[in-house]
Parts: C-alpha cells; sequence; structure tokens
C-alpha cells in the first residue's frame, strides 16, 4: 500500500512536469501565431486550452483522492499541498497563452503587433519561456538552485514591460490607439505568465526545503 | 480533540469570510480613490494590501496543520481543500484593488478615468462588489442559490468590458493613447476581481454539494 502510495505521488508530479511542458509550447506557439499573424496556430492554441484544463482535473482529483485516502503528513503532505497550487499557476499560464492567441485571431489578417514592438514581445517570449522551463527543471530534479533564477528573470520581464509602456505612451507613437490597448493587455499577459513561473518556483522550493523562500511571505510562494 | 478540531475548521471558515469582508472594502476603496483621484485613499488601499497578504499566510497555515493532525476525509477535507484555494483567490483580488489604487496614483493629481467611461467603471465597481458580496454571504451561509446569482452579474462585468473597448478603439476616441490604455487595463483588473468571485462560488458549490456546478469543469470551479 504504502509503495504504491509512493508511486501515486511520484506520478503527481511526473503530470506536472508533462502540464508544464504542454504549457511551454503553448505559450511559445501562441508567440508565433502572435508575432506571424498565423490564423492556424492561433485556433490550435486556443483549442488546446481545453486539454491543460482536463489535466488540471485529473491532476488536482488525484491530490484530493491521496490526501483523503493516505493521510499524508511532513514531506509528502507539503508535495500535495505544493502540487495543488502549482497545477492551478499552470492551467492559469494555459488560460494567458490562450489570451495571447485570441488576440492573434482578433487581428488576423493584421499583426497585432506592430513592427518597433516585435524585438521587445520576441524578448518577453524568450524570457517567458526560460521561465518556464526553469520551473519545469526544478520540479522534476528538485533544484532550488534553478528556482534561484526565476527571480532574475523576472526582474528583465519587468525592464521589458516599462520599455513597452514608454515607446506606447510617447507623444510621436504612431500606431494608434487599438495597437497600444493589444500592446499593453500582451504585455500584461506575458508578465503574468512570469509571475505564475516565479510562484511556482517558490512554491517547489517550500515543496523541497518546507522555508518559504528568503524575503518571501509565506503565502505568495 | 474532536471538538477542537470542528472549531478550528469553523475558524478557517469564519477568517476566510472575514477576509472577504476586507477584499470588499479594499475594492470599494479603490475604485474611491480611482474615481475621484484621491491620493491618500489610494496609498491606503496599497498599503492595505499587506494586511491581506498576512490573512491568507495565516489561513493557509491553518488548513495545512489541518491537513496534517486531523487527516480529514469527506466534507471536511473537502472544505480545507476548497479553503486553500479560497483563500488564493481572496488574495489576487486584493492585488487587484492594489493594481486599481496604483494607476490612481500614479496619475494623480489627474483623473484616470475620463469622464465619459465614469459611468462605465461605476457600474463595473458596483457589479464587482455586489459578487464580492454574493461569495461572501455563500459562504457564509452555505447558499448555493447564492452562488449562482454570480454567473449572472459576471455577464454583466462582460457586457460592460465590451461597451468600454467600442469606447476606446471608436474613431473619434477624443482622450488619447494613456487615458485608452489605463482603462483597458482596469477594465481587466475589475473583470478579475469578478472572475475570483465566481471562481469562489463554484469552490463553495463544490464544498457543500461535493459535486462541481453544472456545466462547469471540475478544475476550473
Amino acid at each position: 500500500m504504502r509503495e504504491n502510495y509512493h508511486e501515486e505521488l511520484n506520478n503527481v508530479v511526473d503530470q506536472l512536469v508533462s502540464m508544464n511542458s504542454n504549457v511551454r509550447i503553448a505559450v511559445h506557439d501562441a508567440t508565433e501565431a502572435l508575432l506571424n499573424a498565423d490564423l492556424r496556430i492561433a485556433e490550435r492554441v486556443i483549442a488546446d486550452d481545453t486539454r491543460l484544463d482536463v489535466m488540471h482535473e485529473e491532476i488536482e482529483k488525484q491530490c484530493f483522492q491521496l490526501l483523503a485516502r493516505q493521510a499524508p503528513v511532513a514531506g509528502e503532505l507539503r508535495t500535495i499541498v505544493a502540487a495543488l497550487r502549482m497545477v492551478f499557476e499552470l492551467a492559469r499560464m494555459g488560460d494567458l497563452a490562450a489570451h495571447v492567441a485570441k488576440i492573434a485571431r482578433l487581428r488576423y489578417p493584421e499583426h497585432a503587433v506592430p513592427d518597433d514592438l516585435v524585438a521587445n514581445f520576441t524578448r518577453m517570449a524568450e524570457v517567458a519561456d526560460h521561465m518556464i522551463a526553469s520551473a519545469g527543471t526544478t520540479l522534476s530534479q528538485r533544484d532550488v538552485e534553478e528556482a534561484s533564477k526565476l527571480a532574475e528573470h523576472d526582474e528583465e520581464m519587468d525592464d521589458l514591460r516599462r520599455q513597452q509602456f514608454t515607446m506606447l505612451l510617447a507623444d510621436d507613437w504612431p500606431h494608434g490607439v487599438e495597437k497600444a490597448v493589444d500592446a499593453a493587455l500582451l504585455g500584461r499577459y506575458y508578465e503574468r505568465i512570469a509571475d505564475h513561473s516565479v510562484a511556482m518556483g517558490r512554491r517547489i522550493i517550500y515543496l523541497i526545503t518546507g522555508e518559504a523562500p528568503e524575503g518571501e511571505n509565506w503565502p505568495n510562494a
């Protein structure tokens, strides 16, 4: 019975790692749809979000059953409570990828992002990709060092968002209100994807060490 | 011991109800700061968000301890798992109230919201207020009927957001890019506050009935 229990617990972590990979693909593809005005890819990202919701459902049910049947304590309880939060963060990241794809779809066949913001969004997407990958590695290898990279990446994300605002709100912004509003919302979505990656990293640190990350309140972890 | 356990469980629910009241005040005050360009109130909402984070931390710790010490099953386990999610939704709603207040502060002494959008934002804030109140009543009275009102309110919120976009993106929008970007982000924040209220309502239905609400996937509940 205990054998089986640990198998189930490892299975939950494996599924989170797999869901994290799917989220990474979703964000990558949403960016491609956005920057290339590719309607087919946009539609696929939006449709595939349902699969992430199903994974969310499955993992959450397994956590609930483990809590109900096994009455876990200490590190095992931490793993399950952390998994319940992480699966939610991943589902939100999937939703945000779908939001990006929906803006690409809404503006098709036009490009939602004007030329002079393409480099900025390309870099935002790269940073998001690194962060999602870091969260996945942290989780699969239980590597606290890897998690600490997330905060650095997040600072770059914040810088990129500030640069966007500087461009959007400049007196000589030539692209009109619609493109500015789209860019502000898109920037918000990528920033939130990064925030969720950081939150995952904090949960993993808590899971491994039993301690909230330095300088962080436990609840936001 | 069991006596004490039920007391602790009820205590968690009472604290969630109290946190919900605090979030309702935060959203109300943030709106006042926004629509009256009131810097003092904006600063207070931003500062008070830390108190919501502390409540989050406290409630989460209590849930964790209940799981560790009491090995709850069935309805009690559902209550604790639902509480872990609800406390997170409430903390996010508090963050969003602070985001609204930060835009009010950033634009002070100007009004961030132009005159012709004041009615729209006033109504958005009213709908958000009803929804937060409904979520609180649903929780304190374990009233599934009350939870069903949340979906109706949420539809009105979506309509209000669509009306905003129609105004912002009209060819004759006279207020420039900055006001449009602010309004788009503010609209997003109120919409997300509403979404979190709906998510709370779904968690409460699950808590009371053990079933996901009709037409809803369990994970999004």
